[in-house]
């Protein structure tokens, strides 16, 4: 069994924490680079990274040295490089990688809509990895470049997509988003106890847009955005991680809860390593979903779903998923996956 | 200057205390019976009532002897009765004060959506008082019994009331709600540390229903509810007090934000000694209203709105209210203030 | 390989429910009765706890029937019991098991300064276990009865266990415990949120009295206390699992803190299935252990001691351990693999 | 009655907006000029500070031009400057405003130690002042420098002064202290929520070192500090606003609780404007004082107490200070009356 040689830019980060803590070990990848910024650079990762994650620094990264974020710093035998870079950086650099030949699964929002980058989430939308023949075509890549979408759309998009077969209209949906989403800074202490932030600035654009994307159609040279109008309004909690969503989706059939539940229940997952084995967990109890209960249901990667109630127009229900997990680096290494299994890398 | 003597029935409990607290010293009223269960009759209120607000209990009721819940218990001379009771206890007692004679101005959720029984905010439905004739003749009172509505509901209303100048349509609400809505003991500190419970037993129906009634017409003979399908979701956040509310209502009309805020800022107030000068503020900050840094605005008293945004069937906006002020003992308090105004005392 | 039938006595409290969570699987235990109040008597234990533990309800009890807490309810093959009911019923029901000739494993509070009940930490005083001997003579038991200390006793006591070598002479601790500690209802939300609770009752006497008896000598027919005089202060902090502790040790021999490090590192655990390979870990980083990152050491079972530094007449250090696992639920366990280890079952 | 003019140099961090509010108004002092960075200068003060306290920006200083830090930038006619710079900054530039002529009440903790540099509070040692002559002398300054010490030291040193009729000795301390002790962005809530930090860089030493000074006796040269040993072992727990700390103090003496209970209560406060007519108040319930409740005792200048009890060498108690009012903004707008009070102006 050969492995495929990895590398993580922007390693020192919260999200770049967490695509570590998940690639040790990885069945299928290796760690072989990591590159920061260049106050990092030639440090060993244990110097460089001030870590954080709850579980201890894995001992086969600790003592790497970290690389700039750079084509010229990164080795060349890397298959696949997982992106966290900040969103302006990763708008510069990860172009410029993909020119030099890496095939590249970014979490950084940059380049997100582009018509020519797949946005995908390997359960929902695969067949938009196509996107690169064109990526390809346009730019003149030899390497690749796809994202995941941000956390918070992740979260709801797999049940939206499950809801499509009763014919998806209009979208209306309210955050309580972790404040590991903002980063390990992101969120001060004085700001959020015993308070919420009824404000995310660009997220709720993020989810209006995102999801169109991700439920969209590919034709082989582009991607039609879903019709349905999607409106956010997205908060701040006193969360660590986890993010819920009270959505309302408008249908075009009439469907009971019970037919909900089944359209949830039966909504396909994928055969990768990451990819939990139910997809759409939905509970009974009109209390559940919980963040702190039910964050690590499916290794941190499935959906959790509850409350599904039926309204005038449509369906209303929750929403929960791990966001650093199943909606940031967990969501990049599964992507990886898919590029593996499609013959990409 | 005479001076109206009250009593608090349920003198006790979370929003008894908040009652104590906002009576002393009310230019009004003055409290002169405070009542609780038979386990605390007999005893001063500083030993029955375990003190819980962050002033010191009032030295005025701090050693009233607290009586029982009954009407042969309290003293005819009290013009005014607030009650704090729980609802079943409310469901089977107010009634027997009232056909006593006694004028109660209660928070409990028993009976408010009784067509005879006057569900009201001052500043937005101040007429549906003319129920009150109608319940005298219906169930032979000699007193009245007035309701306020749920915090939660109270937090909406005044702004869907200036909205529906535009014609309010659909409305979709998403609540994240103050541990103390839920009583002292109501919520433990294992269900919302690094939590959201996506559910609150009842919650979500009484939105749905009283705001339709708040928002309702009443001819002379009752209350025509308002035609607007409401939908809510409902959760319980670690904050200690203040309801934060994402809102999303259609419209017929199409309004400019700008026309909404000046909608909402120049919505009436009334002139009761309770009520805020301004009742409807509207911050422009996106990440505002919040609720530990907003709650008491207009001394507990006024509505924060902020993030008023189109939506393509009408408009987006936070609403925030504190849910034991404006949303229970403070709106119990003005609607005394009311009934004393227009008379009924 | 023969495995030893256990039952769980108050098996659907909360430290009931961690006791359920650790014996799913165990080596050398299987859960074969589980016993409740009358109330719970005749459901499924699915239907009787309300399960809040963050990982699924084992499905292998959760069928089980509840039965009630009394000798006569619970089989007869059953080798050892695990008991974590409320302090007064322990107070009564215990002694009726034991005397009935089961042995018990007790985590409840009642009982344990008794002069015959071995209170016991196996990796610091497993020759208490002699006690057993002393208790079958003086209440003519065929059974046993054992106790592990109270949870912010059993945190610092393994440290003050390492330090006995230089000589230890007055203890002041400072405790910062779990809103667990306290049950699932315990400590409401409106208590904690932005607050501590600087009292918890008895819990000072506890660690004064239980640590003495934890490190005092067992002659063959009595245990005397240690010397030491502890000074203990006790607070509730908004952290859902893990007590930290500050404790000043004063020491008759001067040693560096090089010395107390090595004395804690190399202090020896012992070889049953529920110790940690390593008792006590030492952090270098001064703000380290807390108890977010730290409680699971050892899978919840290990010691994590910071902050070592001199003092005028000693030492001060800092210790944290995981107050439902090493602290409760994980000390029972432990001390039933010691009953089965030293051939009481 | 004349009015005396005072300026706040670093206007626009945490504690700088504490004194704002403090001072808007005040009875003695006019806010008449601002300082911060060069970045803010020039600005008005309401672009230049985020105002996050929970109270307006007051309306008197929100347009007025903030200056730099800077001698030469500030109108000579100030009679008093509250000083809240960052440390590293206030040792460079508080020495050049004294130069300048200025009379400095200073919040940072640069120079604190300083053999001439008066650290006072003025129910406490007043006649510290005197080092202001010694001061001059030796520094050849024309205006004066003094100090108030860090919020953990202030909350205890009050008690302690109480204590030491009895005859102090060695005092051993734990701190629970507020996320708003250091500064708005100090603690990120990834470090806070569900979790304690067992360490404060820095803040031990100061407890250790400062009481000394503080409980010292001034004999016309200098101050010699109190032989007692303190050791403080530092938590930061997630709060946001008061310090609450376990105290064990040694005495010579062996006074009954109710002794030194009666020694609190009688502990002279003070006749300046803000300070608190009681300044140590005890509490009788054991689980008090509490900091979201008691954290405004005074208007958020007294020093709330609780939990005394005998240990074998003398007490211990537990007491609690706002941090932000009475241990750092309060703190300084107190020496500044005393400044007042005793000619220094």
């Amino acid at each position: 069994m050969s492995t495929t040689r990895v590398g993580v830019l922007g390693a020192t980060g919260a999200v770049g924490q967490r695509l570590i803590q998940l690639l040790d070990p990885h069945e299928e990848f290796e760690v072989a680079a990591l590159s920061a910024s260049s106050a990092s650079a030639g440090k060993t990762y244990r110097e460089a990274a001030k870590w954080r994650v709850d579980t201890p620094i894995p001992e086969s990264v600790a003592d790497m040295t970290v690389v700039e974020t750079d084509p010229d710093a990164v080795p060349d035998d890397i298959d696949l490089l997982f992106s966290s870079l900040p969103s302006d950086i990763g708008a510069d650099v990860e172009p410029e990688f993909v020119e030099a030949g890496y095939v590249v699964s970014s979490n950084s929002s940059n380049g997100r809509m582009d018509d020519d980058i797949p946005l995908t989430i390997p359960e929902v939308n695969a067949d938009h990895l196509g996107l690169i023949e064109v990526q390809r075509d346009e730019r003149g890549w030899d390497g690749a470049l796809i994202k995941n979408p941000n956390c918070s759309t992740i979260t709801m998009v797999p049940a939206l997509a499950a809801l499509d077969e009763f014919g998806l209209e209009n979208i209306h949906v309210s955050t309580l988003q972790a404040v590991s989403g903002a980063g390990y800074s992101g969120v001060t202490s004085m700001e959020i106890i015993d308070n919420v932030i009824p404000h995310i600035g660009g997220e709720a654009e993020k989810m209006e847009t995102e999801s169109r994307k991700l439920l969209g159609s590919f034709d082989g040279a582009g991607v039609d955005l879903h019709e349905a109008d999607v409106s956010a309004s997205c908060n701040r909690v006193p969360t660590l991680d986890g993010h819920l969503e009270n959505v309302w989706a408008d249908l075009a059939a009439d469907p009971d809860p019970a037919d909900v539940v089944e359209a949830f229940e039966s909504y396909p997952s994928v055969d990768l390593p990451s990819s939990p084995d139910q997809l759409i967990e939905v509970f009974d109890e009109p209390d559940r979903p919980q963040p702190r209960m039910d964050r690590m249901l499916g290794d941190g990667m499935a959906i959790a779903t509850g409350g599904v109630e039926s309204t005038a127009d449509g369906i209303q229900f929750n929403c929960l998923a791990h966001n650093t997990m199943r909606g940031a680096a967990g969501a990049s290494v599964l992507n990886g996956e898919l590029l593996l299994e499609e013959g990409y890398l």
